[in-house]
């Protein structure tokens, strides 16, 4: 391989993915192969397989998602919202380009259809292709739907089409953005029919807390019942992650959530010890929630 | 600062402390300022003021424990020790130089004697020091009772003189095998008196399996009481860490563990859903037991 690679470096014949998307702390990640490179309309796009991680899906030279680790994130947001609705009929993904949470929604029986909002078709693309464990491969369940369109646009105009929403965003920073504003998570609101309940993932308590809070200030005005739940995301930074959940019907307490479905990570035991805040986690929800 | 450090690079004028210990992985910190450096008999030690995680005490060039995580690890493996022991009066820390542990060991009424047994002063010395957060300063609680001498070989022939073990260990590399051998948990087994418990953290059940795994059997095959919980340690490779326990008494359920310090990751609720295992994890531990 002598190509040049954008956003990968050579080193003593080795070669080495280094993010460069924090500014006082660099990760790099041999690489042995790359198995997936274009230049999408929104965004570079690449599967790199790694020593460490296996495949990795890295957008504008940052990781997203590996086969290594992808089973935790996309189990907790698809199982959580899936399990604490009692009839999930119609699912709609937002993002989520790496197809796992629509893998996960296709678990359940009750699911007719499960609308997946990725704008960026080479996302989908190169994981369907170049990471199945991730994705569930070439041939999905025929109940996901893809649209390659704007999740923000999308999702305006769909008054009470909608069970369960669960938002698969990026970072808050560039487009993503507007997954974190309260104009979205009203339209995801409306969207979600009368028992309805949305899960989105916000970001590291320890790293990011000011987002977290944002997100769940903002959801906490729109939805009678919010819970926040945490997992580990072992190569994002922080590796304690938050989920927000925010709910038209009233929330089962943790000990009353079923789950039987076979996963890697999530267990039913999992499902409800997520919502065991770390003590600093707690004190910050708890405070915030009196105001 | 234009004097050279071990370990430490410039580049356009900013410090920088990159991670040699993994092969295919380099995570690389931006370091404000030097607070420590020496080599000691045992090991070239550091606190290093970093950008993202504040100090960090650094040994040989690898990241111990920070101030923006640590408690996390330290909160887990003195609490649930000694919330799980009923009357913890004599307690053995092995290992953990950086203080925390016998900090929040001296949380708890109960507990007469803390015997700290780090090999390395300069450890000591400098976490007293400089990271103060972690270690809990200058001044340490009267009970604490440092012994700057080698664990494995001061465990031996202490019949019955513990109620609670603490092995705080780096990883099993170089001299710290030694604490993962089965003639060493055999010794914390006699140094136990008849209701004694030990606890040790048993590395990543992502990716360190196979050390995980020889602790549980090891310390299965010695005491008729084992359990397995788990914490997020952010600045660990992967995130999730494991924790072993190792009873002469019966552990009470996860429901029943009471816990009322003050901490800033650690709660009651905290405490019960570690034992949650990760479905993977709870099915490996599962297999092994069977056989």
């Amino acid at each position: 391989m002598n190509k040049q690679h954008l956003y990968l470096q050579r080193s003593q014949d080795m070669l080495w993915l280094t993010e460069d998307e924090q500014d006082n702390l660099k990760i790099s990640y041999r690489i042995r192969d790359v198995l997936f490179e274009e230049q999408s309309p929104f965004q570079h796009v690449m599967v790199l397989d790694s020593y460490d991680f296996g495949p990795m899906l890295v957008l504008d030279g940052v990781v997203q998602t590996t086969s290594a680790d992808g089973y935790i994130y996309n189990e907790m947001l698809a199982h959580m919202p899936l399990s604490v609705h009692p009839a999930p009929r119609r699912v709609l993904i937002i993002g989520g380009g790496d197809c796992g949470v629509a893998k996960e929604a296709a678990k359940y029986d009750a699911v007719e259809t499960i609308d997946l909002v990725e704008i960026d078709e080479a996302v989908v693309r190169a994981c369907r292709r170049y990471m199945p464990d991730v994705s569930g491969g070439e041939h999905p369940d025929p109940r996901i739907r893809h649209h390659y369109t704007d999740g923000v646009a999308f999702v305006k105009n769909k008054q009470g089409a909608y069970d369960v929403i669960i938002v698969d965003s990026s970072d808050p920073v560039g487009p993503a953005e507007q997954l974190f504003s309260t104009e979205f998570y009203r339209d995801l609101h409306s969207a979600l029919n009368e028992g309805g309940l949305m899960v989105c993932q916000s970001q590291s308590p320890i790293f990011h807390k000011d987002v977290m809070m944002r997100s769940w200030e903002r959801i906490g005005k729109l939805f009678p019942y919010i819970r926040m739940f945490t997992a580990v995301v072992p190569t994002y930074p922080g590796g304690l992650w938050s989920f927000t959940l925010g709910s038209k019907r009233p929330l089962p307490a943790p000990e009353d959530i079923r789950f039987d479905k076979e996963a890697r990570y999530v267990n039913e035991n999992v499902l409800r010890a997520s919502f065991a805040l770390p003590a600093f986690l707690e004190k910050l929800v708890a405070d915030r929630s009196a105001q």
